[in-house]
């Protein structure tokens, strides 16, 4: 059955029977709005939204559970990057009147897995009909701490820039499976003082200069300590992208203490250090080679 | 220029230099989430996604910023049915690479001008390319008091059922400059009891009934009764879609004060009397002919 033949109303109601319930939803799928119980408001409010398009972000022939599983795990991954928890996200999908059923079914148990994984409820969404090709689009709130929370712009000159997990060929099927390290971000900084993070999406090439520069720094990478992924250059571990490894910069004196507790706590994962973070304004503009351009 | 010659780092860096503050924003555009000061605790917080996808919901001939404008009002007005305060969007800008730049500058204003309007703020967004037809998709977070918001449930048999403004014919143009009734809601949840609401977004044909089903009801509506637009059918105001005007239950015995009262507070917006809910478990399932059917 398409979801022509099926139909708005039905189609809404077949996808949010089977969504998991939380005691702090008040209103979920099937209102105007999704009603919820706010976040203590000593804590900060997050919002954070992403889309992935066919043929751009996914191939028509990939695995639906895996294409719902990506386009949950991109937004969860920027929590990831700034230290917050995510807690509420709402699905928006535009597809053509002729997908079949079967197809959105696979999607949102890939969306509801990846949700799960890190106690996310799905309270509400959208969908729409398109000539065009398929888009999924998802919105998360959640919340952090204020004296926790991590941006872009804190590093100092000085820092040494540490990568987890390992760089390049995400194509081959990691950018559809990836674990946004979100238990990994938290427990940096609830041990250490990290002073800037962002999670690689554009790859490194694009997303350390955009550290350095929101920091208002310049960097140093050693290219070659970038650990890489069985069969890539450290052209590919700079240039590919949708890694979703966390990249953050932290003081030089707290580099030796933070590896030794990073391998007991995370065995499986890899922690690298790939460069550090310089004062030099005459070469703040340089750029790295490659990195996803937009657009294209 | 388009936006492929552009680049997404320019076009974002663009777009959000002309984005409004607001002191409760604390990282808006341009970091990974948005990180906003919550809500009081003691309110509860109302998350809203919607997109509009062009061929579908506007023309390619539109004036831009009408879209922009209908892009942002459109999740406004489901605020409106809670009788919710928005405070947050995130604008979701899915486009050709050929799109020229002066498209996507009248967009945002008319996305601005509309958050303007009701003092809520474009904290961030995303933007990705297209082989389809451009979508702009928006997500929006705002508060209501525990005690105070609406929904589609509470309607209770007897209950008569008013619309506000007239319907019908909105493709002529409404669709793209109607205004939210955001301030209308507020005053009625601060002076009545209404019981249950919804926008009319898809037409009284479909949202009636919606309203009646969710309320475990069935209605009576007086066809004749119902405010038409200029040269517009009965048939057209129940069918056509895109009013974006409230629909809403109360208490029979409320009915002659809040006429009176409606009068002196909103003396150019007409408020009508369409119908009642009434217990009929035999029809519960009967449906008006019309209202705007998806996946077409």
């Amino acid at each position: 059955m398409t979801l022509q033949e099926l139909g708005e109303d039905r189609l809404v109601e077949k996808l949010t029977r089977g969504l998991h319930r939380s005691h702090i939803v008040i209103a979920g799928p099937g209102d105007d709005c999704a009603v919820l119980r706010a976040t203590d408001s000593s804590n900060l409010l997050l919002l954070k939204t992403d889309c992935i398009v066919e043929a751009v972000h996914f191939d028509r022939e990939a695995r639906t559970g895996a294409v719902g599983w990506k386009a949950m795990a991109r937004p969860l991954s920027d929590f990831a990057a700034m230290s917050g928890v995510p807690e509420f996200a709402l699905v928006t999908l535009i597809a053509p009147g002729k997908t079949p059923q079967r197809w959105v079914t696979g999607l949102y148990r890939g969306l509801q897995k990846a949700a799960d994984m890190f106690s996310v409820v799905i309270v509400g969404g959208e969908t729409s009909s398109t000539a065009g090709p398929a888009i999924v689009s998802v919105s998360v709130s959640g919340w952090a701490e204020p004296n926790r929370w991590l941006s872009r712009t804190g590093g100092k000159s000085g820092d040494e820039i540490f990568v987890t997990g390992r760089l390049g060929g995400s194509r081959a099927g990691h950018h559809l499976r990836f674990v946004p390290r979100i238990a990994e971000s938290r427990w940096l900084t609830a041990h250490f003082n990290v002073h800037a993070m962002i999670d690689l999406s554009d790859g490194l090439g694009a997303d350390l200069p955009r550290l350095a520069r929101a920091s208002g720094l310049d960097y140093e990478l050693e290219e070659t300590a970038v650990p890489r992924n069985r069969a890539c250059s450290i052209e590919q571990a700079i240039s590919d992208g949708e890694d979703y490894e966390l990249l953050f910069a932290i003081a030089p004196g707290e580099s030796e203490r933070l590896q030794q507790r990073w391998r007991r706590q995370f065995p499986k994962l890899p922690l690298t250090r790939i460069g550090r973070l310089i004062s030099n304004p005459k070469t703040a503009k340089r750029r790295l080679r490659g990195g996803y351009v937009h657009f294209t």
